[in-house]
């Protein structure tokens, strides 16, 4: 380490043949039919790969940290000791059936960083640290995030120590088992947080963008909506004469489609799941049940859906001769990233020259909660067809590579 | 019987008193909370209650016949010997859950019209006959509708052997188990059949008719429909991005109801069963499937607006970027009615001066299949709010007074 980086230099290229050559490694962890990897959290697979992590953490010169919830922090020492670790991370485990890069490709890419910085002989001013968060997908352990949510002070020590899986096992005891849980309960201080993660949705594919700078995380609203009519007889009973929950339901879904596209690009309204209380094809339906999932990365504008979602429900049930009852469910504030974060990523993309475009995380990410604590910010990375949580999850070496490049831009500037 | 009925004569008066207490008689067989029945075909409940009519008749003075099905037509001799048999009757056997009139009211109706002759010593030219139909519901026993199937030569002799319920049980094993197995696959003749019958929907009640001349029984048409688009993420995927097969089959749903209001007041356009591949609150869903529930009395109206449901499904799939196949399930022919069973009808409705209107049974009824092989029509008695199955099920007793006035009116003109 005998340089230090300044805006005089040509930018640095990360090597993108050992960051794919790394995902192929770790994705053989856990391989499943069709390209695809199952490592949930704390199982001998997830194990597996966090060793192979960690080697590669101490072949890399890094110190790593283990706190309390698992959370691996891999840790470059910087060469100003007032400074705070500037982190990169994402997780390693992954869905039953997922794919070999949501969460990987973020831990892969700060270690990449990290590893460009040796070769380079470039020392930042700021420690920078490899964080790999435990339990991101919720699978075996419910809830998801739960390493980060441990980390922002979303979940105690004591709901940490309760946590179970399906079968009764406690979350402490198969960490421990593993060799995976951390003796320190205090949580390792980060000054700035930076995730790349695949967009697992369409719109950089689809806009042709090479790299999305991630602005904020949407907000989440679920409505229950129970539909209640009267169940009748298909064949004696007039269509002018039926209180049709299913029918009722049915001009909600198409209608609440409407006031999502009426409420711009940024909007998601979506019903996932409907149920009826009967199920015969000669029965009008008595009651109906759905769920509506209401995103947006503005505070006000998701009330303001959330608001009208709710009213449509109302309208049409009474429209239609049936009741409607409208309980929120979840609701999940949305996050706005730090702007010094957003700024060095955004910097980074524009002087490489890269297509890219600001964007809202559609889905929740370890991110959104270290947001609350940290300076955070996150890139995305395009995925093919949007499609992810499966084994056909595709992101290109190039990709990766342009948005591992702009990370090592961001990380710099922040470190400096 | 000492007299022959002539048109100069003032109209008789069938006991109401009488019809209403068999009724309750037969509702404590079998008596479930609620003011309801379960009597299941052949089972000891329904042995119990046939036995129970087999007394009345024979205290009636009624020669009773038991057929290879277990129908029962129980005779009362004519004046000409080379008369036919005019018979009516219904079903005593329920849905598990069942009400105390669904059948009952044909049965009772029928010996009610003979018994109110006997007591004014009136003979007709042509027999008469009280007929219970077996196992009209198919519950325990399928198909539904297995008597009158038979009778009519829709199942044969085999498939009648072959007839068994979920347990194993054979239907011959049981019905010769509980004493109603005739020995005789030999049908016995009708010149005509009269069946009475509760509307089981709202259409009588709504429009304050006390009868309901039935002219028809509707016909039958189910689509299975197959909608196919893309799983995808609720988060990621904006609203312009989607193929959603829940959306695009509530889009349909919707025009489905429209179509069915179009084309009239006698046409039924009904989805009772909607079921989705997928099941989260966040999954855009890929693939739904729902069955249309399409009835007409009219032949051709009802293939014309089967086909512009089938149209509507592959349009509105085009336009929500999905496909859909539509597949013909069960198509049945709508049964019109014999004109003179019809009219005799008409006319007893109309000398007593009853609200009538001529109606078009949606449901099936044995009267459908026996109208394959005998001159048959039937009359409806409202029920309350249009309930049927259902332990609230309920007709009053004047109105079923009133209909088996008109009953007794068509059977003496159609045996004089």
């Amino acid at each position: 380490m005998t340089r230090i980086a300044n805006d005089a230099m040509p930018p640095l290229q990360i090597n993108a043949d050992r960051l794919w050559a790394r995902h192929m490694d770790i994705a053989r962890i856990g391989a499943i039919a069709g390209n695809g990897s199952c490592r949930l959290a704390m199982t001998a697979e997830d194990a597996e790969a966090r060793a192979l992590l960690a080697s590669w953490c101490r072949d890399a010169g890094l110190e790593l940290r283990v706190d309390r919830a698992g959370n691996m922090v891999a840790v470059r020492p910087g060469s100003d000791p007032a400074r705070g670790i500037v982190a990169s991370g994402s997780h390693l485990d992954t869905q039953p059936h997922g794919g070999r890069f949501d969460g990987v490709s973020g831990v892969l890419a700060a270690l990449e960083a990290v590893e460009t910085l040796n070769d380079a002989g470039i020392a930042t001013a700021a420690p920078l640290a490899v964080v790999n968060w435990t339990n991101e997908e919720g699978v075996r352990y419910a809830p998801g995030l739960l390493g980060s949510a441990w980390y922002a002070g979303l979940l105690t020590d004591e709901a940490l120590s309760d946590t179970r899986a399906a079968d009764g096992m406690l979350f402490d005891d198969e960490a421990r088992l593993r060799g995976w849980l951390g003796d320190s309960s205090e949580k390792i201080p980060l000054a700035a947080f930076l995730e790349l993660h695949i967009e697992q949705g369409p719109v950089l594919e689809r806009e042709e963008k090479q790299v999305g700078v991630v602005t904020s995380v949407q907000g989440l609203t679920w409505l229950d909506v129970r539909v209640s009519g009267t169940d009748a007889h298909a064949g004696t009973t007039p269509l002018d004469h039926r209180q049709d929950a299913l029918l009722a339901a049915a001009r909600m879904l198409a209608a609440l489609n409407e006031a999502g596209l009426e409420c711009g690009p940024a909007a998601r309204v979506s019903v996932g799941r409907l149920t009826t209380a009967t199920d015969g094809p000669s029965t009008v339906v008595g009651e109906a049940a759905f769920v509506i999932d209401i995103r947006h990365p503005d505070t006000g504008t998701l009330a303001g859906l959330t608001a009208k979602c709710t009213a449509i429900c109302e309208t049409l049930a009474v429209q239609s001769g049936c009741t409607a009852t409208v309980t929120q469910r979840i609701s999940v504030s949305p996050t706005q990233f730090d702007a010094s974060c957003v700024r060095a990523l955004e910097d980074g993309a524009a002087r490489r020259g890269y297509a890219y475009r600001k964007i809202a995380s559609g889905a929740l990410h370890d991110a959104a909660n270290v947001a609350k604590v940290v300076p955070t910010a996150m890139v995305f990375v395009p995925c093919r067809d949007g499609i992810s949580h499966n084994v056909n999850e595709y992101a290109s070496p190039e990709d990766l590579a342009a948005g591992t490049n702009v990370l090592l831009d961001a990380l710099l500037d922040l470190a400096r």
